[in-house]
């Protein structure tokens, strides 16, 4: 029987050594022969220091994997098995510029959300549009995990605009099962959260302990100071009358939401000292860790990598990989077709929510209507991803411009135009699907 | 054959005057023997001077219909066929506060949208649910015509809690059809607007004349810098590439929504101008309207009552009268519940939607789904508007602070806390409801 | 200013003389100028006699309207305002065919419902769609009013297939109306029934008078043993308890849901006494009308009109043109999209609702839920209207049979094979699009 | 550390000898201490001999569960963690009347679905009701597992009218899987289906071996005449065609549904050969179960056992049991409240859905729209479902009735009123919360 192929897109990522623990930790499961890491001509000497230290992992581990580099993705897809999306395009330059370009406003800038993960997802719609194309034709029975950011909507894009069989992939829900563990001093395989809600905008309803329901406890953990931000959030505490009031356990993201001014000004006073944005940050990490990469003595994981914002991102790939080629119907918290789980929103948007994974795919939990707690920013938030995905689609000014204004970290409609109009001129390289609007 | 009888909560309001004027521009169509004003003992001044002018402008008019005062509701109430309701619990004084404390905390400050709306809200609501277990009561049969604000969030409060038959009536469309026709040059009767939304959060989606859209032409004229405000709002010109972008009409009040920064900035400042609010003016208006009032030559309604916001709220009311007791079948647009016309949202929620209009009431049109450019907004509102209903009947801080929280208006979970905290404090007397929280 | 041109598919129908009626009688509102008759070949005899009628009739009345004959219909369609369908594929003798298939397997045999209605749709499906090809060619602007049976499912597949403006329409809600104002010794005018349902399948959920609810009354009237039954469907009495336990005035057809037996037995003790189906009457009175028609001294509607089944039908027709002409707003009970009118039903589908009909079209009032006492019977046969249009459109066995087996008065999946065999042998003429199967 | 305490409503029954097995089978997993079986007085006999050999097969287990019986619930309920409903108002006479009853009108005669089922549920719901009033005040936390049939109905009602934590249980989908990894000539754990319906109307939508779709290979199997049918259903071949358009498994009971007249011919065979109902040799069955369960040297679960109708039902039951107390998130087919899993229901009914189950209870897995083939005939169970509670909790005739009439097997309304009137008379000392209708 022939082994498994892998085909990475952004395989020279820094992220890519994760990956290749996580198919070591799971050789009796996952009986892979191929990985090949696919990325583009600029970033050939990343590439070459990945591949290289992923061939020492695993010949370190006594496993027979072959890596192949590539800068041609059509070979590297041909009849994979599964396709692993991590590709950023523009790399961390655009990065900082998606963080800068919102704060000269005073609007949060952030990767992501707001008016930053706009432009990354109009950078990286068409480049996704492209690759999926690519998969119909050469590898139509893989499954594409995609934890390209914003998750969410490329999975809702790559759902309503292509035949690929997507999962998207998230670190904040595990992120938060580990930090309520850590909370009540237990192991994460005891903990269960209830989770509601969109990528990088989801909510804890209830959590459960050895399925006895604990919310409450954890909810008073935070209300006393605790902490579950991520790397890459400002670790602002959240205030305890409105952590009671909302009965549910934010996800870090939420600060942004919930907390915008005062979020807004650690980001403005932080950028002001001239440290730049987090994209600055992440450049040095970087730096650092492909120096790291480069030792040949190396030949595991380097603990480095998991002061990357990503950490665990890969491993979960992988996990959710197994998952599906063993049939093994775990529960992971994905990014799925909605199907009449949240009753609130159209059957056919993308939301993230509990499921039940095995070989046919990713069945999520059935939720129901949302409370009207969070109905509104749910809604508010899935209208600007579906406007998001058309306009990144057909380049329309007029629904991007659209898209921006339903944005709830846009203050106001013109605010939203002088955003855009610099998000398409800094990086009209890449938004080619636009007319030129002066 | 007995004439109508028609019970007016909040009597000597200075809008009764124009009620008065409708039922005598209407005499050959709707037979009234009886017109009970009822108020308050603090109004019983300014009850008096317009019970006076109603029965001069009646008399003038060679109408025999009683007018009578009342401090007491019960009587008045007793068999009415119907009852208007345009009380302001707390006065011009409350309105005043609603307006200046969100200001404090540089959000928005205005009467029926935000903070203000939804301290205007919680003290109305115990109020209007007295006065409707006296109607269940009293005259179970009588329509409850309400333009008590605000309309929309009253109005579903009434559906939900009680039996009173009820259809909440705003200005805002009928404004907006007068102000495209003026724009078109054609009389009002010519022009028919598709409206979809919520009360003062309303859009044009397709305007008609003569049953031929023409939405691109009157979207046209308004990005051209024609005008289509209200008294009470500012006047300030919305850009014509978010004006594309939208596609429908935007009803006045969304420039709190969509320039909220633009209008905080004009808010503020007027106020530090030492002008007061737009409370502030309105005392002025009314002291000088009932001056006029006093007059006792005077037997009609004084041009000067159009300045005031609400003009032709009661005419509309008294239309409204008109057609559910002719079996009209004329087309209002009312507040009622939605049962499917918007079909994104639940069915026993209150919407404001074009209604044919009989005697058994008022049935809308049907919508379908919103667009995704308003529906963020239509759903967070809505929510908003569930959680103030809940928070005003039971009086529970944190349901109320969640509300706020969802008001798009806010900005940060610990301003509306803040927000909250004067609200109740500066309140206190109206809002018996609300234990006591430090 | 041009006159109105309309174009009538089918032109040669005994009808026409009622839709020049109509068109004479509304002179004052609907200044048409040219009518075309549209026939095929076959009919060529009765399109001459037809036409000259309506000249005399237009003449007679002293209107200028040019009637004119095509055997091909882009001329007659190009630029038409208004196109009528009227017309019926594979004639009366097809018709026969309908009815008696199903008898033999002792299912009810019925011109627009069960396997009878289903046959006509397969036939009538193809042509339909051929036709509004030419209308969105020729006359992308026309309103298409539909009374071509089976009207709901006609209309349904125009508004799936293609972007023709159209409106279906019947005569069974006029029926029940003026029925119930026969009843209840009014004029039609003061009466209001609250429609509930698909063409023919309509509930009268609640009856006004003046706008006051009489339904209580009607039942009793029917409880009592009043009829409102139509030509073509078997006056058999409602059981009285039925009657009380479903609350709504059901309609002529639903006899056959809901007195299934008793309405076959009926059916094939007629048949069995040798005097054929309903269209071998039909065929009678056909061609007493014809020979009536044929009278060069004739120039008015004929009384023998009436006596045919589909009568008023045709009146309803111009009475719905001359409300998009007007913009009149009136309200008309027609088959449009849902748009959420029923809550239960997806917005895409296609109901029988009342609606206020302007030149923007109809736009239906809102419902709500469905009963469960009704909701099983309208979602069962929307079903099988969906699989019925896709069957016939995409000419699938399997799609075709499963449309049968859906339909509530076929009573095993066995049966409907065997009428299924039947009605693509014996139609295989019109049924081109079937693949053949032995 | 206490164990858990189990109490069987209707522990006499001769499926208790399973439910011991299956706690000793999982002996290592579910730490039993006692057992309450509960009957009533007529069942003191059936009890005893039950509750002897229950002692002597954990006796034989070496297992230390004390195992008790009770004619008085209190006691039993006090505190249970578990609570099972397996009992029969009426016994087997009533279902042999129910089997009967509509057989006399040439309508199915069945024990839960159609007329008989409806007989039942009137039976069972108000003695059910009264369970769950105990429930609720004496083991407020318990689980209730109910396998009492009509087991979806039974459900729905304590959904709707109680706060008692239930989970319905059926085991078609268990026999289907098993009928399938037959065909397949494979282990049952590696078959998935992906099931959509209600209880006794369910359908294998898609059928995974080891994750891989296997529907067209199952589908060929059944057109070859491979039977899945269980030992209460007559075994009538499906046709092949009808199974091809399809497109999906169809459970045991829908022969019901798409063979309603060839059923009928087999049953109105088989009892005019004298041989009565099934009922009739269920009476058989247990009588000779009873003679072998009394032999004192048995300490097993007979294998006579098996020839019973719902057998497997019993260790399903503690299956579950088990995956809720060990939290182990089982994927089990249930009975549970729909929450948007099937997206074309309301949320708040009662659905059989794939779902996880844990200490938390069972969450289903979304599924989306119904497909049109089967959309009316799971829409028209579940309204007559709904009928029938609300028939059984109010006692009103009218609502009865309109639920027999809503039952797809019942033909017409006058034979529903018959039924009725048969099933209300027979069953007078049950029926008490209906008055006297002659």
């Amino acid at each position: 029987m022939k082994g498994l192929k892998i085909a990475v897109i952004g395989g020279g990522s820094s992220y890519t050594p994760e990956l290749a623990d996580g198919f070591i930790k799971r050789a009796d499961r996952l009986p892979v022969s191929e990985i090949w890491l696919v990325d583009i001509e600029a970033g050939r000497e990343k590439l070459g220091i990945v591949a290289a230290l992923a061939k020492r992992m695993f010949a370190g581990a006594g496993m027979n994997i072959e890596v192949k580099t590539a800068f041609e993705r059509t070979t590297a897809l041909e009849n994979a098995d599964y396709v692993i999306a991590q590709f950023r395009v523009g790399g961390l330059w655009a990065r900082a510029l998606d963080e800068q370009i919102p704060m000269r406003y005073r609007v949060i800038g952030q990767e992501t959300t707001g008016p930053g993960g706009f432009a990354k997802a109009l950078r990286t719609i068409p480049v996704m549009l492209d690759i999926c194309r690519d998969i119909e034709k050469h590898a139509p029975k893989a499954w594409l995990i995609n934890f390209t950011n914003p998750s969410g909507i490329i999975t809702e894009m790559v759902h309503r605009h292509t035949n690929v069989k997507i999962i998207g992939l998230c670190n904040v829900p595990i992120g938060m099962v580990s930090n309520v563990a850590r909370l009540l001093g237990v192991e994460s395989s005891r903990i269960t959260i209830d989770f509601v809600g969109l990528n990088h905008l989801i909510w804890g309803k209830d959590v459960y302990l050895d399925g006895e329901k604990v919310t409450e406890r954890v909810l008073q953990y935070l209300c006393d100071g605790e902490s579950m931000t991520m790397k890459n959030i400002p670790d602002l505490k959240m205030d305890a009358d409105f952590l009671k009031s909302l009965g549910m356990i934010p996800c870090p993201y939420h600060r942004y939401y919930y907390m915008t001014e005062e979020i807004l000004e650690e980001e403005l006073k932080e950028f002001n000292k001239g440290k730049g944005t987090r994209a600055t940050q992440v450049m040095e990490v970087e730096k650092e860790l492909f120096r790291v990469y480069n030792n040949i003595q190396l030949d595991k994981k380097p603990e480095q990598l998991e002061k990357r914002g990503g950490a665990f991102y890969s491993d979960a790939a992988v996990s959710l990989i197994s998952s599906i080629y063993n049939n093994s119907k775990d529960i992971h918290t994905v990014n799925v077709r909605n199907n009449g789980t949240i009753s609130s929103l159209p059957d056919d948007v993308v939301i993230e929510a509990n499921s039940v994974v095995g070989s046919s795919g990713a069945r999520p939990l059935a939720i129901g209507r949302l409370d009207d707690s969070i109905n509104g920013l749910v809604q508010t938030v899935k209208s600007y991803e579906l406007l998001t995905v058309k306009a990144a689609v057909s380049g329309d000014y007029y629904t991007a411009l659209q898209a921006l204004i339903c944005n709830p970290l846009v203050k106001s409609a013109n605010t939203a135009k002088m955003i855009l109009g610099d998000i398409l001129k800094e990086n009209e390289n890449y938004l080619t699907q636009f007319r030129a609007k002066s």
